[in-house]
């Protein structure tokens, strides 16, 4: 990638001589300021699994560097697709660069057990990018207003979610089942 | 159920007045001999959200008790319904009784990666098992030599396997998309 420019502010982009670059990622995960790094250490886990690329929309809620990496034993991490931005501005241009694509082509999904169209119920399409809220708070009730674009998990009442890394896994691998990527 | 008889020998059966008992789960989910109690709370909760009945088979790498269940904020647990068996041979008969019917119409599957048929190619039906092996050894490979029933998911070789959790709520939530339960 050219475009390091983007990213000169972030110091915690992990050793990226060894970050294998799809050039157009066929599914990109979005996590909207994550508070616990063990559930992005397993988001990362299914993405490399996938294929699929991570983003990070700062503020996080812990800090990612080489040490604790190896620490946790997420060895994996090497092989992941993954960039921090600082807000979603930068996140949107960056999608139109990677996927190669106009904004206006861009197709953000955004998950909320608030959203009343299930995530079963679209035909996803290379390229696509879900957006999964911080743990503790979801994501912003101004980002599920689009009922198109808002989508949920059908889960019983007696829980109040699923766990971040599991939401992410089973649309994750509905779009793969979908696209066969 | 008025079949308590079979586990009287199990104490840490988690205060059952209060477990939902489903008479026919439309899932079960079979974790055998788990260590991590993580991951095993993570699978309860995905089994809540489903209605899905968890069934583990011993030995168990950690106890269930109402203080550490608690101390976890497992408070979804109450509402799960699950089942502690000490091999194989109940399991199928506990199996048979749950799912009404004789044993030679249970539908066993057996997740590793070392199957050769995915998780996706299969018409799943509503009382279907899910077997998950231990986290550090999967399952016995006797068990995945019937290539009709051992199943895998799908992914990259850089990683060696997803997580137990994860792995049970891709498969899991596949079967709930096909049977809308």
């Amino acid at each position: 990638m050219n475009d390091d420019s983007t990213f000169s502010s972030f110091e915690n982009r992990y050793d990226s001589d060894e970050i294998v670059t799809a050039n157009r990622p066929p599914l990109n995960i979005v996590l909207y300021e994550p508070e616990i790094a063990a559930n992005t250490g397993a988001v990362g886990r299914t993405c490399v699994g996938l294929g699929a690329k991570l983003w990070l929309i700062e503020p996080l809620g812990f800090q990612i560097d080489d040490r604790k990496l190896k620490r946790a034993g997420l060895d994996y991490w090497t092989y992941l697709d993954w960039e921090i931005v600082p807000n979603w501005t930068t996140l949107k241009k960056r999608l139109t660069e990677t996927n190669h694509v106009d904004e206006s082509e861009l197709r953000l999904f955004y998950f909320s057990k608030s959203a009343k169209r299930s995530y079963d119920d679209i035909q996803y399409q290379l390229g696509d990018a879900f957006v999964f809220g911080a743990e503790s708070r979801g994501l912003p009730t101004s980002f599920i207003a689009d009922d198109e674009r808002a989508l949920r998990i059908p889960i019983r009442s007696q829980i109040r979610s699923l766990n971040l890394s599991v939401s992410v896994a089973i649309t994750a691998f509905e779009a793969r089942r979908q696209l066969r990527f």
